[in-house]
């Protein structure tokens, strides 16, 4: 099973190792990261760089697509190529997901018009603009197509998907190999548990960052 | 304040790329991946590289250090320049922390002898040979040093030290930015909640990907 990580220019990077740290322990599986050209690229941050060991135009078929977000998934989403590129490889997929803001790749190839999905909390207007309906949960299962929440959400959405492709034994494994009892020090990951003094502060964090 | 997150050949990359998302996120924070060479260094499953920017004989000093785990920190606690590196940079770091095995070179480098500590659930008796007594719990702190439990506790630990590095407006706020509300979709994320035939299987992996 052949898993595929398309990463781009100021992606983030927890959006792709969340999901690869899962899958990349799903028995029989193999994951690639890929870009426009093999090599280092730059996350978000600017202090991160991870290497893609493959083009994207070399990349012929994968049974898995994890397409991550960050503040250069609008930049992407305008890219003709890469938007191509997922549209062609999602027609032989047996699953398409997206974490965070990579649902802008995946709306931008036509794939969320007309169904359920989500993407950080920050972007649901972005995400509607594709003609999906927004709902605000940890990921969305639409046919072949998973739709994750910000960053994090990544990491429970591959567990999910671990458990659907080789069964919830396989899975439970997984998350114990990496000690996922979660237990946030804060209750602040949400919209409604941080309140409208943290969601303005990261807003303005959010704005400044994509200007 | 200048983050360091040493890696070395097989670690695993969730170890150190959760606490980078978070900590990359303070206002003022700077983080730097270095390595015994600055370039790809390749990550316990093989199918994945994160660069160095840095050697660390170039890191003269640092504000907290994070040290991650994976297949190879028992290697890497027996090369003793890496160790001294950790040893020296702790004498004027403000917060020297680990993730998973990360806890195996802070215990080589004498740091967790007599204190008590926290690692991957698997690895608590080398956790104990250094002299440490293993508390199981998500992140402990003791003084300076806050050990973590494995992987994915990493983001636990970061976003307690973020609060105590900036305050827990700023932690929360981080918190919101990457979403992290977790909702695990089992409950296997502890050797308790797990049960005893996932914890075999996962010991059965574990030896066979250390043999």
């Amino acid at each position: 099973m052949r898993v595929v990580i398309p990463i781009y220019d100021r992606f983030t990077a927890l959006d792709a190792v969340g999901p690869y740290e899962v899958l990349s322990r799903i028995p029989g599986a193999e994951v690639l990261f890929a870009a426009e050209r093999p090599g280092p690229v730059r996350t978000d941050t600017g202090s991160l760089a991870i290497v893609a060991d493959a083009a994207l135009a070399e990349v012929e078929a994968c049974d898995v697509l994890v397409v991550p977000g960050g503040t250069g998934s609008r930049v992407a989403a305008s890219d003709e190529r890469l938007v191509d590129w997922v549209r062609v490889r999602h027609d032989t997929t047996s699953w398409t997901t997206s974490v965070c803001t990579g649902s802008e790749l995946l709306g931008a190839a036509g794939l969320l018009a007309g169904i359920e999905a989500t993407t950080h909390w920050s972007a649901v207007e972005r995400l509607e603009s594709y003609g999906a309906t927004y709902r605000p949960r940890r990921f969305v299962v639409q046919g072949k197509i998973i739709t994750a929440a910000g960053v994090s959400a990544g990491i429970d959405m591959a567990l999910a998907l671990a458990a659907r492709i080789s069964g919830e034994d396989v899975a439970r494994a997984i998350q114990l190999g990496i000690e996922y009892d979660p237990d946030p020090p804060f209750a602040a990951g949400s919209v409604e548990s941080a309140g409208p003094a943290t969601v303005a502060l990261v807003m303005g964090v959010l704005r400044a960052r994509s200007a």
